[in-house]
């Protein structure tokens, strides 16, 4: 299978792309619902914007099992928008509209999604009522627009949102479920959780489907695949996919039962051995980041970590501390861009840097070391590198990372050379940095 | 017109949300043509990836005045698929499709798109020997599979791809024009842009779209849509829309025209008029960030910065760092977690600390006076707040940051209370932090 676009880089050799395996979910002895999704709404046709309501939802609908087999984004615009919600209830069993449920005249989806079921939309003063009392605790007169917002379609139910003016609607038609719901993710999901997915759980028989992440540090998209393959394919009623991020293959494991111990035990199984296959180059089964992973090994141990960083600029320091309760364990960073820094705050030494150059394992090393005997921490670590456009020389070209780590009794680097651009090289120094120290961590607690 | 959810949050008001003036370019006395995509890939419907190529498309589309009405990402499903392209040709002037061109029996595009528009695949001698030479130079076999590569729509022109092994396909069938690419951005991207794109702006009779974003900071989107929308209205055929990002509000105009000077000058009449009426709050007419806005102004000037962070944990110097050549003006950072680290790395006195706590506009003035002494720059920034979850009391709820700045005569501070999550509220106070660098610089630069 070809891979697209998504929000990933490309792989690095088209004509050696892994299989990815994804797909429909395998339907083993049970049976699915089939789901499509419109968005509505001209804004989501510009080059800025796009539909990701469909994301949250399409997770909410697998996980009772059901399967989206089709989006569609749509502008404001009647007769496309009737056509879509035709073809949608003739093709498959539930159909979701987000989107085009606000008080102006641009905003079609009430009545074109009445017309499209074929039934009139009926006025509900109840609605109305409520949306002045609404108006007059914001302290404002209704705008007469408002009221067409009372209108539902008949015999649909009213779905109440309390952080905006816009009900939603929904209706059952012999076996085809229709949500109307409004576009604003806040007011969206709690409608949806609330009032929908309670009555399509029960409409597919109360299937559900369990995952797991598995997340992978220093290895290929087409190494993983090839090393782990020959253990997805044992678990045929287990859906594997292989997705690569800027710096992490993550491995996604999809299981369907009617019997969520079922399921579960059968994505356990098979975790287990991929972990037992790639040992520490899992570095989380359960869709953590590698700060939080970080962040776990050291309050485990009660350590307390600094950074040091050139090339990242900070990056490191700001992805351990997006981590809630991170100050535990994270005390300091120094962000010496210049030589002067390096010399001045981290005490590394002006003949290492003559000698060696700023971006040397030497400098890393001296970087850590003096990082963390500043800070008064238990670990430190450090990064220099180039991350370009420019820098680069034939020696040291760009990409050309050292990272540095220092505990009590020792300092440790290593070299790296990182392909992409400065964002993805940034990035991924950040990320190789985070996971030397955690391997690091490991090994220190195995030998206690 | 209500806001779906987009990249962006909701408004905070869904009662009062301003109008968004999106939807169709106005076509004044140019016509065009509409344009549906297709993205095709089962991975595109899992809740982990979504199609991002159409982004990228529709603003090539709408630089040449084509209009995208619809959008669809379907699986790798013969039925859905073959009803989405005859659907899609019959409704739109131009269809283009994305993925699905791969080796393997579930990449059906090449056969579905032949039947959709009632032709029969053509073996193409020629494109299997290509392919069988581009193997040898990756010193592999051909597998037999990629012989499903040489087929093309017949009387379809074969569109080449340096970047894989699938080749795309372009056809004009009465006024239609349907092109199918692959689905990795780096094919997909260079063959549009080099066999599709002229034929598209052929047919589309030379038409032009010009674009500029104005950046805001400062201001919330209903305020700022009621400064300006005195000024847009009487631009007619400009499309004006007010975009909110995590931290900024961005005002895009959109002008199409058969000549692009006239769209130009409209743009820029209309640009200078916002700008007149919100003065600094314009922090960018050509769609830069915040950090490279700052960098310029510190390059223009020849003055260097450093910063000391607490709340943003070194978010602002991986913000600055990511601007090429930002090494010329940014210095050094620290990142002060603990208040020991305030106290060792920038001077702040225990007493401060003690009287006024780390988050006070004593601590942050103090951070920035330090943290420009030690580093010997011209200036410094600081920041220290509460990102949250936990830390807020009654008087210093979640969310209060102060912002500290130091130049050679002064040391300023201010006070915010911002709005939303731990990773909100600290992009907010980067952003806050920045600008108000930005404005300071302003200032001086007014004076001298």
């Amino acid at each position: 299978m070809e891979t697209n676009g998504g929000n990933t880089s490309g792989s690095e050799c088209a004509l050696e792309q892994p299989q990815l395996r994804t797909g429909t979910l395998p339907t083993g002895r049970v049976s699915a619902l089939s789901a499509e999704i419109i968005a509505i709404g001209s804004e989501l046709l510009t080059p800025e914007r796009t539909d990701t309501n469909s994301l949250w939802l399409t997770e909410k609908l697998n996980d009772i099992g059901v399967e989206v087999m089709l989006k569609t984004i749509v502008g404001d615009d009647e007769a496309r928008l009737e056509e879509t919600i035709r073809d949608a209830l003739k093709r498959s069993d539930v159909v979701i509209t987000t989107g085009g449920l606000g008080p102006t005249e641009d905003d079609v989806t009430r009545q074109v999604s009445a017309r499209s079921v074929g039934r009139e939309l009926v006025y509900h003063q109840k609605l109305e009522d409520d949306l002045r009392e609404r108006f007059k605790r914001w302290g404002r007169e209704m705008p007469e627009i408002n009221k067409r917002q009372a209108f539902v379609i008949d015999g649909a139910e009213t779905l109440p949102n309390p952080n905006g003016s816009a009900v939603g609607m929904y209706l059952a038609l012999d076996d085809k479920h229709i949500a109307v719901l409004p576009g604003p993710p806040r007011e969206m999901q709690p409608m949806f959780e609330n009032f929908v997915l309670a009555k399509l759980k029960a409409a597919a028989g109360n299937i559900v489907v369990r995952r797991r992440v598995l997340k992978v540090s220093g290895m290929g998209e087409s190494s993983l695949d090839e090393a782990i393959a020959p253990i997805y394919v044992t678990f045929p009623t287990v859906q594997t996919s292989i997705l690569f991020n800027k710096s992490e293959v993550e491995v996604h494991l999809a299981a369907k039962s009617d019997d969520a111990a079922v399921a579960d035990a059968v994505l356990d199984g098979l975790a287990n051995k991929i972990v037992g296959k790639l040992g520490v180059a899992v570095f989380s089964v359960q869709d953590e980041t590698m700060e939080e992973v970080v962040g776990k090994l050291l309050t485990a141990v009660r350590k307390t970590l600094a950074v040091a960083e050139s090339c990242t600029g900070g990056l490191i320091g700001s992805r351990l501390t997006d981590v809630p309760g991170s100050s535990a364990y994270f005390k300091e960073g120094a962000v010496v861009y210049s030589n002067e820094a390096k010399v001045r705050m981290l005490g590394v030494s002006e003949k290492t840097l003559a000698d060696f150059g700023a971006v040397s394992a030497e400098t890393a090393g001296e970087m850590a070391f003096g990082m963390r005997k500043r800070a008064e921490t238990d670990y430190a670590i450090s990064v220099t590198g180039i991350a370009g456009p420019d820098g680069g020389t034939m020696e040291k070209p760009v990409g050309t990372v050292f990272i540095g780590y220092a505990e009590a009794e020792k300092t440790r680097t290593i070299k790296m050379t990182l392909p992409g651009d400065r964002y993805l090289i940034r990035w991924r120094s950040s990320q190789a940095a985070l996971d030397y120290l955690r391997r690091q961590l490991l090994k220190s607690s195995e030998h206690h």
